[in-house]
């Protein structure tokens, strides 16, 4: 089997600016991520598991240490609850969850497990909380009429996440998920910025048909053709999750988040109709106490004029971080005997390089 | 115990439009509402359930019918999960469930094992569905960390639910919900508009400072400070659904969901910062079948110029459901002892007629 | 002819805050307030003048020190220019002004002579700007074909533009308004919160029809038939400015516009079909000084604890303001003999007070 | 000089569709562009002229035959005027107008004039109109200060208009616009799809920096540095027109209009913070006919189901327009002897052939 590398480790750079350390979400200080991969064969009526669950924790207390956060609709066939209160408030206080469509309620519920243990407070004298949790459709490998994904995986999730590099691919909530027909799942990125700030994304990619793949602008997707899958794929989603230190106002951080387009465009995305293409993003630069009862706060925002290099790290971030999910994927075999094919590296540069 | 009446039984009467048969919004044909309610009292380490879901079926078969929706956030310090794909279609596909917040996982789970039982097809060969799952806060009354309400409780509701007379109050989702600091909990109204077409609301209260109360305009609120909660009940929330067989494309649905803004303002309503203020307003004048193949589809719409009526009307039934859910529901005890107490209505009629 | 008297000095009181010095928008430190009244009788082709203009000064230098804001559609049947950019950075940089709907262009290129004239860099070194005017249609009263404000009257505005008191009714940009089919125009009202802060709201009024007239909830409207226009009154519209030294963020902004629309439910407002409905929520708690090159600016923002207070008042404001451009409006005649009465103060309290 | 050619021309192919006839947006059956080119060197105090405006018209009486339409904000440190209540009613009413930034309010006014010419009865016995006029920030070679589009010139280019080829580059409102730092302006492109509805796009550029430039997917911005501008470019902006005969409701124009993101996200657009990136999208699929009274409309909408070719054309056309707007244009020096130069095709294409 060949082996699975990053772009960058292909050569293939992506933007002007500097990668963190592990070139991934957690090089933002503070921010964690966890993977739980459910894959389990017949289950009786419900077919098989390819799917699982990856969290992302933007601190180590998300529910005292509230950040600033928002969001974007690139094309809603798809969910993220939170979303309201997130827009509202402009704020986060849950971990962020990403798993398969039908999964969205248990895991959501997973998430309340996890808060009410932690938090004895939580639903007693304090507030209730309203968790995050964004989905991509696993059906062509996993049966998603089993929500495999079950409230012990969410804790499992949680207690394993980790700073440090992200494991990528077929792994976690990426498990089951296709991109432009290949395997897919879960990639990462990020970038260096103002000579002090991190900003990194994590996608969870389920999108795209053949034909429409970029890679770094070339359309060597066409010339792939022989490793389609059998079937019929879903339009499917992508969920793109963009994290900064840079002290971004809810408001910046919507704007940040409607970058997340600019990224797919240069993919090759169209945001099928059916496809939830959705983005959130956060930043670590502030954080709002809970129970401060201060009437007014201090805050630092990033000056409106040193934007730019955020948005167009964000968008570098974003093109990465789908290419590192593509290229980091392993063939995954599933329900009705289908699978998605990991795409051909060294084929794919051999095309890259001479086209 | 005092009888409970509805405001019209009371002589109350809100704006100039004949109400529909039921005044509920099951008198929109094909419309049908289920409750289940859900009161226990210890569970251990979780104190006593007072809390249950209620349901709306828009029509018999809503995965097949899909119906034009759209929806509205007055305050968004709340949640209705499935509302990103509402917004981005302009359809819903699913029953409308409210519950209580922390319980909206499992009920959205429950939603999902609705309807993979009865649409075997859903996630074999045709897509997932992602639910319509909305809440408040009933933790002054049920402890929200039990999570009482479970994926049978939502089948129940369900295979209860029914056209005709609507159960107000203390009832279904508004088991242990609150209003203006009396009791609240389910309220419904309707009214019959230009000849022919039915609009109706259902709310699910949980919003307001005693102070804040509007009877038809009088502030009978200041009146009545001695049935007062011993103990601070949290801002709360109200979500608002409007049906209407008018036939309004998602554009003019999303028109009619901000009017629930304006009936909120006649009874008093300031949308507090923790209230998640929420309306969904639906049509059953076209369907959109699934599977339809055919390019062009053809629909009908309400002239424009026709919609002042049906606004008018969307915001009495909104004022008058609130006052339903108010003057419906009795008194309850629950959690670290504390009580809602029902409005006293003789009282209260009484200095409505002298003020 | 009978003394105009605002509401608070009729004895209506609305709410439970205080108000400032002068219960009007000019209260909040720094904001001043200029009419030009425009009232022409023949010009040939083009009927008579009953409009002007009204603007808006947050503070002495708003292109220098610019201010956080953010705006609300109850119903967008209307015109704000400069939106877009107000939402996109969250911030104000010109002055507001309000007019008539065929001279929303003329206008717009008054705020553009003023800028330039005073600021000689601007479109030079300096970015251009993008004026905020917002609009209501006069033409029962005023030929708006004519365009009868003119640049000369925008920059009179301006200078006139005084902090203290506020002249209202139909004045500036009122002339020609109704409101529930009286004449209405300008109305200002404040309330102080907190302890320290003032949030002032200034309407232009031209909404309603007379049955749906709420005078501090009671349905005053329709006993007063006999005042009646002889012909059709269009649907008319409203413009609310909410300004407030609370330093609220551009979300926090976006909260408090959307409180208009309970305001508006108050006093009646169906938000027709036709008529456009739309706020704009500033703060000068902040200032974003142009030019300036730190990368890191410091903030204050009111914690969202303490936002409540500010909601309610918002709501009272905006009430109050309605009522008081109902009341110190006084009767005016234009256009094809048109003519909007003013209401019936003594009538209108004598009814009040036996309802 | 080098002959100016449209990428097609050029042998470069965007997307897989067929183009139209003219390969232009005026492909739209009844849809019809006209420009009016304002250059002179000194006016007093105000230097020279290099702008104009551009006008589409989507059919021949859109005032009394009005289509759907919506429209997407990108990056809104732009205007268009008349987009709230293009948003809330989802149509539109006048033409669209393109022009300069400090120029939005004479050319709205230009709008009107021709409206009240052609139509008496508005403001008389019919209700005002507000025009839709979007705007990119020219002064780069043209001196915003001296408003140089007037009233005469609006009318100019409505007469002018017509169907067939559209002229591009340094024309119209693009005459002083840049793109990539080389000159811009405008540009169109079609695509014929479902084998009988036609697409097409219209810009105005006026953004991004020469290294982000794409030729399809080829950086080749980076290889062309020695054309640069001798003094620094503003952020600019873009304003994408998207015009179609498929009948289209406004909530999927709304999704239609979110493409363009997709497109500028191709060619290397981030979106930059000072970049007013807006996209309004309209459908000549059905007509709504002023002063219809019937209550309930017929309408005909393409079933969602078919939205995908349509999506990826829009994408195309998008992008396709961009570089025929870079590629027509010609030098063109202006304002405090700015220059901005013409791409050099033949050394680009041989950059592209090579690369």
């Amino acid at each position: 089997m060949e082996e699975r590398k990053r772009v960058s480790e292909l050569g293939i750079k992506i933007g002007r600016f500097p990668t963190g350390l592990n070139n991934a979400i957690t090089d933002i200080p503070g921010v964690k991520v966890g993977h739980e991969t459910v894959i389990t064969d017949i289950q009786e009526g419900q077919g098989p598991a390819r799917t699982g669950v990856t969290v992302i924790l933007p601190n180590e207390d998300i529910y005292n240490q509230r950040i600033f956060a928002n969001s974007h609709v690139i094309n809603g066939a798809g969910e993220m609850t939170g979303m309201v209160q997130m827009k509202e408030w402009g704020i986060i206080e849950t971990p962020i969850a990403l798993t398969n469509s039908m999964n969205v309620g248990i895991v959501s519920d997973g998430i309340i497990e996890y808060m009410t243990q932690r938090y004895p407070e939580l639903g007693e004298t304090e507030d209730i909380v309203l968790p995050i949790v964004a989905e991509c459709d696993d059906s062509f490998l996993n049966n998603p009429r089993g929500r495999h994904v079950k409230q012990e995986h969410v804790l499992s999730a949680i207690r394993k996440a980790t700073s440090g590099k992200v494991e990528e691919g077929s792994v976690g909530s990426g498990t089951g998920m296709s991109c432009f027909e290949f395997k897919g799942g879960i990639g990462t990125s990020s970038r260096v910025i103002l000579d002090q700030y991190t900003i990194g994304t994590l996608v969870m990619t389920n999108f795209g048909k053949r034909r429409d793949f970029l890679l770094n602008g070339a359309s060597v997707g066409e010339q792939l053709l022989e490793y389609m899958p059998k079937s019929h794929v879903p339009e499917g989603s992508i969920i793109i999750v963009i994290g900064t230190n840079a002290p971004l106002l809810p408001h910046q951080l919507g704007r940040l988040a409607k970058r997340a387009a600019l990224g797919l465009g240069k993919v090759g995305s169209k945001a099928y109709h059916g496809s939830g293409e959705i983005s959130l993003a956060f930043s670590t630069g502030n954080h709002l106490k809970r129970g401060e009862d201060s009437e007014v706060l201090n805050l630092i925002m990033l000056n409106d004029q040193f934007l730019n290099d955020l948005f167009e790290a964000a968008i570098d971030c974003v093109e990465e971080s789908i290419l590192n999910a593509i290229f980091k994927a392993k063939t995954v075999s599933g329900r009705n005997g289908n699978t998605l094919y990991e795409i051909p590296i060294a084929k794919i540069m051999k095309t890259f390089a001479t086209r």
